[in-house]
């Protein structure tokens, strides 16, 4: 029976006390019956469910497809909002985007308007049932959900150049990493893989891999490793099995996780978790596939191992480890839907519905090839911190100013720059691409019309073999924009350069 | 026999005119030997070229650990970096670089310095004499070299946020995507296909996107085709045999040139090729593996298979193929070095120097088993165009301001920033991680210390249900940053926003 569990992620809440009201009373769940097959993988889903014994209550909203033809850009209503703010938990179905006329990404609204900064994706190899080269694969990736290159904030600057910007935080590193540990001891995981290009990225991804580094001492009972992204993810489309937790930033993780599902073979099989700090929502990760919607031929596995991950969430293991075993047994005595059918393997070719009933019939029944659910008890309890900033000393020690140039010699501009020579600040180099062209560049370096010109104080320059950086003042910063202005360079962005207590906060250039 | 040909790759140099000097002339090409097994695979690779007939000339350089110790940062001497502009064309065995004291990669120093734009990775399997779950897999990987995430720039703006900026050129991607056609059609390549995120990164990964498509057309005998970075690296891991050519940009191309080298099993039998606009360098992927050094027990292949691809770059593709046919078939015919040695599969455990001098022995011969090499004549002959800018009209529009601002609802910064009404400018958003959090923003948002703030003329938000942009001057931007400073906030950064021929260059907000 479930044990009412509030779900006490709030960052803001730092006790770690638990709610619980009494053990009668059902966890109320807000479901989205969603577009295409949704309704059908929906229906069986809940008729599992409910014969398993799950002390739940679903609360049906109207998501998706004829929310947005009824004009709704965003395709949700705000009695939607309410019922989701309302019960905390979301079990959602896939739902159809239409095509054109500036709908937005449903998925991407909810993840983004409700903070739910991790996404969870467990992937387990279903061999010999579904066809897999990784018969002993068992991985979940925990993916950070809300910032990284996702952030979206593009500026196109000059003709030839176009940025992104990648944000990296240390509340979101924090956030992610923590969650990834508390999830290991939850669900008795062994091993957190931290995944970045810290070799390159040393600022950025050197702090999510840095406080990976920090949280991992706080947990001494499991494995910590850390890969550099690319060879991390050949090694994991390589040997999967090698590989229990894997956390990681938000492009890399979603290149990780559709590697996983797809070797697995379990696209259609798998769901996923999207947690944050108040709100959860489960989902299957395949779409709502109209072409064989109300045919009763849809697995409805993938919403039904999203479901199984619900339950874990609120602090029932024990009926989801009831509900996977059930649906375990089911795939390997081979009642299999038509995506997973095969002649001479499966026993019977089963539709939506027979399928759920063939689950319910196999519920208190164990696996016997396949390996045992082993969700533990108590899981739901995943409690995170309050974020506590480390208050440091900022001092503003210079300026990159980015130039749109359409000269091609560096050493024509640079020698342009340093004669300005206002305001106590000066040129201390100039990069194109990253690559300093200039003092000493090489001739081989291609150049766009975009120029990284970085100016520090005048003093700090003329330490030897050693650069101490000098503070400056804001108005020497506006004043050497303004002069630039007056010479008629084209400023299209500025980058301030930091020290954070004492530590310079900024890298330096290719070759400088 | 080779004919010597320039390699006409110089991007300001835009006929197709090929120099060809007489046929008996050797091609000169820069020969490092390297660190650790690379003196030994080396010897062994040149022995297999030039027993095959290469007609080259080698000309040695110093690099790498001896320069390193030497006291030299850069692990490369002023003499080396005349004979490589000199030959244009690099044979380089593995180098080491030593453990701290700020050595920098020679390998970055190389790439950067010398413009070397495109990373070419072909993978072919060798099944069944080396493991794969993929016998018919053969993809060449075209990766962008030189911008995107890895121009490195980093800035660590408040106590919570770092950024890093990914920078796409429209030049790059030109260079780097017409390439990737040039290679398909002179290597007798069938289909090309570009990887990026553009549903996501719709200015960057958009442009290279775009770029591609423009190119695409004027190679109508080669297939092209398009894919989401994440679903297509989880095809390439799961089905790779789908896959020709691929060209992408930097970090994909990192993250997938790694899958493919090892899901084929042959990280340490392949080679690949650095091409740059004047000069082209080629190595092995693997390192210098100092433990095996001196023992005569190195695999010489992957260095091998890039000396194959460097005979096929200077136009010798037959005897390009001849060596890779000999070596096929010494492979085919049981003759393995230790690494991929198998008890009742291989014939022969052999050292370096003889596995060459098996190859040797085979040269003419063609393997039976193995796809036989197919490199076609005149592959050498890749020329780009110089890159043509096309001229834009370029409108300043507004500009984004970064605050690093400690308070934590974002009304109240509204509000305060609404009351500057300054120099006919206006705030019409403030985002933080990319998520519209004013007017109008949800509470359950988090946010962090770093708070982007749009500011457009003031005229612009007259307009109801259209966004209209109105140009302002530079003055009114400088004058916004004073006023801005003078209010004590504290401005991190800005990112003017422009629009370029009427079209707007920047992003909105996500929620905007």
């Amino acid at each position: 029976m479930l044990n009412f569990k509030k779900i006490a992620m709030e960052t803001n809440f730092a006790s770690k006390a638990k709610y619980r009201s009494n053990s009668n009373k059902a966890t109320k769940i807000t479901v989205a019956k969603g577009d295409g097959i949704g309704p059908e993988i929906m229906e069986a889903t809940l008729n599992i469910l409910k014969s398993a014994g799950a002390n739940i209550e679903p609360e049906f909203i109207e998501l998706g497809e004829r929310v947005y033809l009824s004009g709704n850009s965003a395709g949700i209503e705000k009695e939607a909002w309410e019922v989701i703010n309302r019960n905390k938990v979301i079990l959602k179905a896939p739902i159809t985007t239409p095509q054109g006329k500036g709908y937005k990404s449903l998925n991407v609204t909810l993840r983004k308007s409700l903070g739910l900064f991790a996404n969870v994706r467990p992937v387990t190899a279903l061999h010999p049932y579904v066809q897999t080269h990784f018969p002993e694969m068992d991985v979940v990736i925990i993916r950070e959900n809300e910032e990284d290159l996702y952030a979206g904030i593009e500026h196109q600057q000059t003709q030839d150049v176009v940025q992104c910007l990648k944000l990296i935080t240390r509340p979101g590193c924090e956030k992610i990493v923590r969650y990834a540990f508390e999830y290991a001891k939850a669900y008795g995981r062994e091993k957190v893989t931290c995944m970045v290009k810290d070799n390159i990225m040393k600022l950025t991804d050197g702090l999510f891999h840095q406080v990976f580094k920090e949280i991992s001492e706080e947990y001494p009972n499991i494995k910590s490793e850390s890969q550099i992204i690319d060879i991390g993810s050949a090694r994991l489309a390589a040997n999967p099995e090698n590989y229990d937790v894997i956390v990681t930033s938000n492009l890399y993780g979603d290149i990780i996780s559709d590697i996983a599902a797809e070797i697995a073979g379990s696209v259609g099989m798998a769901g996923s978790a999207n947690i944050g700090t108040n709100v959860a929502m489960f989902e299957a990760i395949h779409g709502s596939a109209p072409d064989i919607s109300g045919k009763d031929m849809a697995n409805p596995s993938g919403l039904l191992n999203a479901a199984v991950s619900m339950l874990a969430h609120i602090g029932d293991a024990a009926t989801a480890d009831k509900v996977k075993n059930a649906w375990l047994t089911t795939i390997e005595e081979g009642y299999h839907t038509a995506d997973i059918y095969k002649e001479g393997q499966s026993v019977k070719k089963v539709g939506t519905q027979e399928f759920a009933e063939e689950v319910i019939n196999r519920l208190g029944k164990e696996p016997s090839m396949l390996n045992k659910s082993k969700l533990i008890e108590g899981a739901g309890t995943i409690t995170l911190p309050t974020y506590e900033p480390k208050n440091q000393i900022k001092t503003l020690v210079g300026v990159d100013v980015f130039i749109d140039w359409k000269g091609s010699n560096p050493d024509e501009l640079g020698a342009k720059l340093s004669e300005l020579g206002a305001f106590k600040m000066q040129l201390k180099m100039i990069t194109n691409r990253g690559m300093k062209v200039f003092p000493n560049g090489l001739k081989e370096t291609y150049c766009t019309d975009h120029w990284r010109c970085r100016f520090v104080a005048y003093e700090a320059l003329k330490q030897v073999d050693k650069v101490v950086y000098l503070p400056i003042e804001y108005e020497q910063l506006l004043a050497l924009l303004s002069k630039l202005h007056e010479q008629e360079f084209d400023v299209i962005k500025t980058e301030n350069l930091y020290e954070f207590d004492g530590k310079r906060g900024f890298s330096l250039g290719q070759g400088e």
